[in-house]
């Protein structure tokens, strides 16, 4: 059976386009807007409408921020010759709360994946070469996931930005603290006893 | 760190509101919709503020429909004398699906809740009362979850419907189809048993 209102259809086709959201999901959700009052559902679709046109962008890490330029990129104290490479805000957020970092960040916007269209251009990336150009940088850290195109995106600016002057590093691989060593994946655990630390960096707390 | 943009923590907390989407996932949403082209967010918006005011009932059934009386009530070679009562849209496309029910329906609008301030004045229970009281209905199958609001729901409707020239049925519980013994809960387990039916019914077909 279809869904019997062309307005309800729309609404939940906008919400199965999401990702992780099927169809099923998207009715439920749907339904549940219409228990909501007018109101709400008002503020909602209006600050959906007018998302896109009135985000603004640091200028310089072209993270979301309301100012032109963001508090991380604005405050004095954070290390502005590290710039740590992520993929979108969530990544900052999820950096940010562990704070071991105080550095800088560089926003991609996402990663190199031909299958969906997204080049180089597509994504900040022009931007970070301006910024390690201007001077000043002496580390560049790759946090982008370790997938396909994660791989891919920090090779490209592996080559791109490769040069005596700057360190380019990334993410430590290995087994995550508190994981039992049955339960991890062959190639992480195969890449972490490749890449051994020191038994005593362990207890060294640098960042 | 917080989001840093309010207008991104607005649609975040909007998209949170939903049933079983938490914050990390409303954002996720969320910036996945910053990637769509600004038409799509525009209509997306546009069709969220006038769902709630544009959307209709059926006013026989109230189910959501374009016209005034949906589809299935208006379909002449269903069964009038039999309704189905089920919480909402999803349950009617749920039942539909199997193709093995040629009666009309009621939808209730949701279950009876005093914790989420939902009494029997805020569900369709009144019209249901109505549809029977005009006469003509032989059944009512009582098709709603089996959760302590759904089966207060119905409990309340049968003290509300019952009477001698009404059939008041609800949906079989049992042991699923395929499901192994050993994974099905004890109250289900224990009520098929309690509930056993004579092995010939399962050849019959009847609906």
């Amino acid at each position: 059976m279809e869904i019997p209102s062309k307005l309800l259809e729309e609404v939940v086709e906008h919400f199965a386009s999401l990702p992780g959201i099927c169809r099923k999901t998207a009715l439920r959700l749907a339904l549940n807007l219409l228990q909501k009052d007018e109101g709400s559902l008002e503020r909602f679709g209006e600050s959906l409408k007018s998302l896109k046109s009135r985000i603004n962008y640091c200028t310089v890490c072209h993270n979301i921020s309301e100012t032109e330029m963001c508090s991380i990129c604005s405050n004095s104290k954070r290390d502005k010759s590290t710039i740590c490479v992520v993929e979108d805000l969530r990544d900052v957020i999820a950096i940010e709360s562990t704070q071991q970092y105080f550095g800088t960040y560089h926003v991609l916007g996402g990663c190199i994946s031909p299958i969906d269209g997204i080049g180089p251009d597509q994504l900040t990336i022009s931007q970070l070469e301006k910024r390690v150009a201007s001077g000043g940088i002496k580390e560049i850290i790759l946090a982008l996931t370790s997938t396909m195109e994660g791989d891919t995106t920090s090779f490209y600016l592996y080559k791109k930005l490769d040069s005596d002057e700057l360190q380019i590093t990334s993410l430590a691989r290995g087994v995550p603290i508190g994981n039992e060593l049955e339960f991890t994946d062959e190639i992480t655990l195969g890449r972490s006893l490749l890449q051994r630390v020191p038994y005593k960096n362990n207890f060294s707390n640098n960042t």
